[in-house]
């Protein structure tokens, strides 16, 4: 599969010759040696004029371009690439070429073993970061960092509780994608309008017999413009881009030059211009790839409505979309992998960075101390004000905190000194490391 | 709940109560009142203090309003909340309202309370949309009408085989639905960063009695930022709108006035200068309720990637945003139950629609009874300029078939008769609704 | 350019060749060389080292495929192809390959460029579109037609009215494109962070150059993380898929098979299977290309908020999705100048489906005739009560009116026939279509 | 206007009022005022009759709540709201109420009318903001910073070119939504279809007067079904999202404890467990606010496609999505504007960011003086290995440079520390700012 000039940013992983028009050409001609063979099994063609069928089905002997510019008559690349088939079988076999289908079976099922195979690398990449991720929450367990909400430091946590969460993310977004694998997709074969008239009566068994013949489940009903299983795999592959993005994004925003909590060693990262950068190029491509998700997962969802038995219009919208769905959060998973595989952890510089406030950091736990002799309210004021002044005069808080009358019935310097301590005031970060763990192995053994 | 001006047309059925702003107060003082109840039975406050503060936690106590305007001060609700519920307590309990949480941990799981309330009318409306779709299969399993593809007539199915399609979508966004509100709807607790440290080593021990308390599942770790859980459910809601969008388009379909086949009965449909006109209002609004939905999906999708420990920014986009989508999902459910409830379905008009273009319909089953004897492509080619002929001639197609020499030692006039009988050519359409029926039948036992 | 798969259907017209990867090259040589240049007219290098550069940006000496594979290193594919550049380029003019520019300048500008480029054929069949739609307006300015709302038949308008609103459209749609092209694409130069540090006091006179070179417009400052101009030309691009796809979705809706009142003559259409079906695949696509704009201006209004002096994956993800609008947007605006230029129009069946309802269609005169009388609510009732009858009985409307007594004073029967002629009651239609049609002569001799 | 519980953080400003359920009740009385104004001023309706029912619409006399909920009935609120008109009315000119419009002719009127009413305080807050920014960049010219490209600290600029990139964008979408308010905001009026055929051949002249009246602009046809205006709107809108996004999300950014060069004084920022936080608040909230603006365009923009003359779903589908569209933009200014005019600056802490990194930052500019001895590549090469040894072993960029023999013959250890200081390097950024006030100037002037 020849790249384009973005691949190296947008189409990371084997994700990008998997969803490759060529893949896509592939998946048609694997439908139509299952259909083939289906008939035969169901004793509708002879069995040697279905492996005809099924042997001329190679990719490589079918012009893609020519299909691709053929299918402007119809609507649909499936009319020129039936006529190139029949053409290709020739003989009796040729006359059973695609029985009993219309284009859109031929799609919708070709669109479904593209997602079937797109997603094992996804998934394969996902469970790679899934397991970055879980390697950081195990080694940084009790790491302490400072906590951030709306990018302020905020209190302390453990460098391995942030990357156990992480690693929540990504393993609830692989468990419904690997449901949506095994459940949602399937085989679609209605014929014109979803009878399978020209099957006569033998419509459901070769219906059921196509399906084992490609590994896929069998629906109950034709779904040619039921579009729930196209929309929950979108939902569910915008669900991983998010998953794979956050962690991303965690990381560009922890390599920041005045941060400097970690960095990628050996993903590139050089600039054309400034010979110093050492850009976390891989989480900043992952947050690229993991952008691009939303908008396509909200066209695929858009694209539902479809008219009567095929849609004028939504349908054929649908297979760019989510060929380039597919891509992008493959990528987004890819990227990620690379990056946290890669991530330099410097435990000095959190331990540091969590010292810059003076202590400040720990004023939530002053508060709790106070709680119950002065109240919640009070006991946040109270503090709150001591905050303000450390911040205003530069102080430590320990210092402006001691000065306060009120507080000494309640604490003296030491106690004071012991609350600031951030070490001690991590809470369940560890357990909550450990539960991650544990469910992140139950999710591995699951697949 | 005060109404407001669209509220009749796109705030449909009880789940416009169930996303008011009142009920998000309600659901955030349940949290209060349920996080202060944990603690007591965790044995950190006593059992008087937690049900003092329960009893408070009445929504008509609070004013709702000055809440929202106060909430500019810190950039969320639960601030000025907690200050009032706090003097509202008064005493010794004032100490422990709130106390351990953080914001987000009440914001978060109000959002959960608030979609599994409003999941009860949607889920109701969907089973009563697939409920009225299975009676119309059932009814009209048999009743012949044109399928149609790409908006042209393209061969017979019945019309119970087109509500076993709309059924089988609904159900499938039913069955998604229902395990995201039992497997994916979680309490969040995790207090400033999600270390439940100011709870020392009984974080995870109140997390769990938490959850027990509001009947939430309780998450591995706290998922203040790892939005995994508002995208799986965004990612049904979505899937659901495309469900009952796509049967009320074919309501507006099918009951235009040239088509005719289906109206709604007594659903409204009047129009402020159009005394004749009898709207499918309830088809219409179905439709205008389900376009909504793909944008917000990708909105909940997009705000996914969430900085460190508290989003800045994103977090706070997502609260309008579901509440949303819960209740445009829902009007559109309650909107297609009307439509479909109310829906007059005239079989002799699908007859006669079948019967416009003269046989022509049937021409694919010409071409497989040709096929054997011609091939595939040679029939379908020929049958296509017998429709030529018919098209351009306005003679029924009958006619033009007979009139092809070729044809004379394959099929003669009584056959190619029997060949354009649309009754006669239904393929699968009946069997396909008796296994949508069956499913349907399996999916209300299940929920 | 080697086509793809769905390029017949969804990249449609010479826009596909202006978005191809190999366009994208070219522009960014083409910026390169433009940068050598304008530093030669601003005396910073020799001019005969910036012909050297300028000679050496030939699209086919690069190595597209490696040069997209390679951009993971640094993650974008400026990086090396500034390299290969320098390489082909050699001896002293090589030390001024790129010179003062980052690669976001390149990236960026190219960007403009190949929009520039592309909205060339974007543009002409947007205006050959808007031309055809005008040919309908002109020639059917009197054609009757049933005007329907909410997919019922409301009242009468001509087939002119109706193409003169899609002109309208149109035109709206091209003249805002136009501005943008003209006013909004910009250079962008600005070096490592937008100071242009490395051209030392000559930067600004190096833009202006650089602008008159590539006659793009000059912006005030860099805008590197100002993406206004990108989020404007999105929206453009969003508002001409609209209007491109509205009047499509007209066409396959007045090609219904119970319709029947325009067909595209010439365009395609075959089916796989269905020998019969002729559809209307120019217009069917148009709206398939049209459906996929939204969720990529939103894709683009999304990527807005970029970080400091370059965004950490914003800006990346821009890249495909703005080639896949400008692709998009331009293979609507293609294929519906295709279906326009071949759309068969039939007026008798227009006026055949006008006539199906009995006259109901002209109700709202009968209550305006009747309201000098009456009053507009109690005139409104009466002829809704007499339309029910008409439905209900299958009567015409004139019959259930002439039965009413109270409308016995203020109308006899011929009055009644009168009121009930659709060609007496269309108004202002033709005036309007008129005054589309002088907008539409002003709005070409403007471009 | 009662607020809701998320109105104060995402309902900012006087937008919130202009665009609440009582503002387009107002919006659609007006038009029903303007309407009988036009129709008594082209002398179809008695002049007293008009100002009779100009005096009934006044909004406090309808009940708003009842109005919404009676729109269930035909799908819209007009029909409702006419009902109740033509009683308020009462007598000979109740019989003029709504003559000759249809109800959407009243929607989309009403929507331009609030649309322009709502842009008045949301320009002012563009504006606002756009002042305060200028501000910024004129009080910090030439105050250095570190130019941030990835997140990463790359080359200084000064805070007052990055203030002026703020200005450009806002200018940029302050002058585009000024244009579409003058130029795309107009009156729709068409009757039932389109042709104002109950208004015989003075259709035209009462649409001129109409929007006389409402002093909005007169389109050349009705736009009913050509949804442009609309789409400009929202991608107007679209376009200013982000440009108030971007600065908040610097803003954010810039104040990261770690970071600490700017701060937001006394916009609030409390947190409900942490005395120490002082959140950015005003910036936290124009970016939750801006997020939610592209899915919203895209909405707006996925709804153009409207079935022939009045869409069934599509239409109705706009109403909230533009209400929100312009409260979250109209809050996303206010909040900017309040971020930056409480912004307090911190130059030293921005100098003392600028020397993190030992000279790094400058190491652009090494390569640059580098250039013509050794060549641009070679330059940059040697360059990033003297970064290397840097970053490695902690020692100053200086020192490493100075210890590489090759580089002796081209620069002593004072040119490399001439080249390393920042203050030095800052090239056009003050000529930048100049050019964006002298812009914001002329862009104040003209508006």
């Amino acid at each position: 599969v020849a790249g384009g000039l973005f691949d190296g940013v947008l189409a990371r992983g084997r994700v990008r010759e998997e969803v490759a028009d060529r893949a896509w050409l592939t998946a048609m001609l694997d439908v139509e040696a299952a259909l083939a063979r289906a008939q035969a099994r169901a004793g509708l063609i002879p069995t040697e004029d279905a492996e005809a069928i099924a042997a001329a089905c190679r990719p490589d002997a079918f012009d893609l371009a020519a299909i691709g510019r053929d299918a402007a008559q119809s609507g649909t690349p499936v009319v020129p690439l039936v006529r190139a088939l029949t053409e290709a079988v020739g003989g009796a076999a040729a006359a059973h070429v695609h029985a009993g289908a219309t284009s859109q079976d031929v799609m919708d099922t070709a669109a479904m073993l593209v997602a079937r195979r797109a997603l094992e690398p996804l998934l394969e990449d996902l469970a790679g970061a899934a397991d970055a991720a879980a390697g950081l929450a195990a080694a940084h367990r009790g790491t302490p960092i400072a906590g951030r909400t709306l990018l302020q430091q905020a209190a302390p946590t453990t460098f391995g509780a942030k990357a156990a969460g992480w690693l929540a993310g990504l393993d609830a977004a692989a468990s419904r994608l690997a449901q949506v694998r095994s459940a949602v997709l399937a085989v679609q074969l209605g014929g014109a309008v979803g009878t399978l008239a020209s099957l006569q009566d033998r419509g459901v068994e070769v219906l059921g017999v196509f399906a084992a013949e490609l590994a896929l489940a069998e629906p109950a009903v034709p779904w040619h413009t039921d579009r729930t299983r196209i929309a929950e795999l979108a939902g569910a592959l915008g669900v991983a881009a998010g998953a794979a993005g956050k962690p991303a994004r965690d990381v560009t925003l922890l390599a920041q030059t005045e941060v400097a909590e970690v960095r990628e060693e050996g993903t590139g990262g050089g600039s054309s211009t400034l010979p110093q950068k050492r850009n976390p190029v891989a989480a900043v491509c992952a947050v690229a790839c993991a952008l691009r998700a939303p908008a396509l997962v909200g066209a695929l969802h858009a694209t539902m409505v479809q008219e009567h038995e095929r849609a004028a219009g939504a349908w054929h919208a649908e297979w760019r979309s989510l060929s380039d769905l597919l891509s992008t959060v493959g990528s987004a998973a890819a990227w990620l992998r690379e990056s946290l595989e890669h991530l330099e952890v410097d435990p000095a510089r959190m331990r540091a960075n969590l010292d810059l406030t003076g202590g400040m950091l720990l004023a939530e736990r002053v508060t709790t101390a106070l709680t119950p002799a002065l109240g919640r309210l009070p006991a946040h004021e109270l503090v709150e004000r001591a905050c303000g002044e450390a911040q205003s005069s530069g102080r430590p808080l320990a210092d402006t905190l001691a000065a306060i009358p009120d507080l000494h019935a309640h604490l003296d310097a030491e106690a004071i000194g012991g609350l600031l301590d951030p070490t001690s005031y991590l809470g369940s970060a560890e357990v909550f490391v450990d539960r991650a763990l544990d469910a992140h192995r139950g999710e591995r053994n699951a697949t």
